[in-house]
């Protein structure tokens, strides 16, 4: 079942190490089917050298294995848990790429603090402070989700158009209209993470402070929205 | 029409992700033929991976496109101003390259602190303020384009003699002689930003000031000019 | 003998450039057979280009070759001294991979910032202290071991939970289950060094102090352990 | 004429761009045949991607070109001074290497910070002043190479136990026994030059204090000299 969505998703999870983002066997990619509600995922600690789109785990919405020979990815309950909150999201993403990592273990947002940001997040991207001993003992994972979708809501932040989170202590989650999409901006955030360590470094005055609201507009909506004139026409 | 300068303008624009001055469609080169006051462009939004020669776009100096399949690159309006303002450069370059964007990010000038800076940049290459929200909203890429030039102008700097601004809150810009040479330019810009982040790291008292005149004079004149005697004579 | 281990000595060894953890001959990998107490390690200063599975040294536990055409790395006494104080260790090994010893030459144990730590060190991975003067001169090899096992005595850590040490202006040694692994263990130091150094520069007030307790519990016991849910069941 | 050592200059030299210690046509290798008193040397701005070996020039202690169909290197009065007054050195190379420029752009020494640097250096790399005006109205080139010959005299630095010299404002110049060993100075210098920036970044107090004597007693006499035991016997 799903096969085509398993291929998307199983070739979204090969990005990760092509593009560095992930090493080892961390970092998963899962994509939904929204007509059936089911979500497809990788499989938990599969080397990528060896993965193929059959290894893919099929779950439904509370995370039960609906299809596969392996375990999915020990994250699934954090990503189910997005699907459910956002509606709009078709992909969402997990890695431990360094550059965004060291803004979790910082406890720090990242600022928007450029052009390259504002092509892709709306304003800054949060960090979701880490979980109490009873949130963790309750479910991890799950309340991972809970408190991205938490944090999201009591800051008024639209998911899609910040499609990214820090997770203190931990690392990024990225989503996107689709697989593909929630890895690009997995992608994004690393390389703004980066850069926003040495601009830091370079003026510590900035630090914090967004880049001005128009420049955001500007960039933002030149690439997303009813009057977006970056790219082709999609025909 | 054009194609030897489509088939430099595309191999210079695959340059940049092969020297990793790029990732996924950012940046663009363009390309200027000066008799016919025609300029080819890279295609807005088109993949690294499948782009070829032939579509690349053909636009006139005041933008409109000539010929072409595809949508000229958004920035094309900023390539177009640097054209007609500096009547000797044959190619510009934009990209976000992650060392040069921090620089853009602080909102700094990159100082001359080396002889590989002044092997290629005669001085400081200047920090261009960014644009005011009327300036955004009367057209963002044309009057990017204007206050590199009225920068230039204002602090008394030869264009050819520094062939690069950053353009705050954004990233640079590079030109040269020709196409290939922008990017040359681009890539040396990344380089000296690395290189200048950490040199200030290692001695913060050198912040800001750039090497001895007679040093930038020996080193850029070495290379450029009518006394140049590095490189092999031109047949 | 043991040709079945000198492969998997080997095949580790090689690890080491392809992750980019050593480069010229640095670095060593050994792994022992228990049954035996022998070890297969390294021949010393030969290049990772042209070495194969049977120029592996094979060495007793006091460091006496038994097999093979080559000097054993010079580190061979390290080696045997840890393989000797913790018997549940299969590998070793040395690199001089610059994040880790970047916090090596600046005498800090490296703090367990996050997750991606926790999944694999149970705890802040300590930096042993350099060796005295007489130490060195009394055997410089065998004493950087004792001092290993000295160190975790004296913080009481267990080996198998924190299975990497930072040698005082020198650099890591980490070991594991068997030579790949220890190997792996190499990579995950290297990841959050580098990580580590970013986020105290991010925020410096974190300095030193690791992630809440229930955190690392919560990472660590998924992946080790009875209870571990991370990756597949083993058949 | 000295074919074999075209080829052996020519190889070295492609080594620059191999090991990413230089871009474009920066760098420079070259080896002396103490014979006959001649100098094989790269030619100046010549494509790495389109050098061969027999586009190597010949010249004299002087500087004066004895073969070749291109001019030498810009560098090659820098060069032919190293060789005469080093009487023991077989090779030179220049780079502009990021982390060692950024030690000379910040004007300061390389400390011995750990025992990667003492394998190779014995003892701190200076840092050669950067050249008066004077100086280099009257040969740049020429007073380079001067100004580092001078500078090891008046600190009392063997060359051959400390076979690198950072010059002030500009990057590297090493040496060594050979055109290769030369190189493989570059790359040590290069790599402990990271490790310098981040192990002072993670403790400010070690910042110009190298590592005790002992252990740079212990780490380069293991390597270098009568009672070296690292690496194989030569046959």
């Amino acid at each position: 079942m799903l096969e085509e969505l398993k291929e998307i998703v199983f070739r979204a999870n090969m990005e990760l190490p092509e593009k560095k983002l992930v090493i080892d066997t961390w970092g998963n990619v899962s994509g939904i089917d929204r007509a059936s509600g089911l979500v497809v995922i990788k499989p938990s600690g599969v080397p990528y050298e060896t993965m193929k789109a059959e290894d893919m785990v099929v779950v439904d919405l509370d995370g039960n294995v609906v299809e596969g020979d392996y375990r999915p990815s020990s994250d699934t309950p954090t990503h189910v848990v997005l699907y459910k909150a956002f509606p709009e999201i078709g992909g969402v993403v997990h890695t431990h790429s360094p550059w965004a990592v060291s803004f979790a273990q910082a406890g720090r947002e990242l600022p928007a603090y450029g052009t390259t940001h504002a092509d892709y997040f709306y304003g800054n991207v949060p960090c979701v402070p880490g979980l109490t001993k009873e949130e963790i003992e309750a479910g991890y994972e799950r309340n991972t989700g809970e408190s991205i979708v938490r944090h999201f809501a009591k800051l008024g932040i639209d998911p899609m158009a910040v499609p990214a989170a820090l997770c203190q202590f931990h690392g990024p989650f990225t989503w996107g209209t689709d697989p593909h999409d929630a890895v690009h901006n997995a992608m994004v955030l690393e390389v703004c993470s980066q850069m926003a360590v040495h601009a830091e470094q370079l003026n510590p005055e900035i630090r914090g402070k967004h880049i001005p609201q128009e420049i955001l507009d500007k960039h933002y909506f030149r690439k997303h929205g009813a009057n977006a004139y970056y790219g082709q026409t999609k025909k």
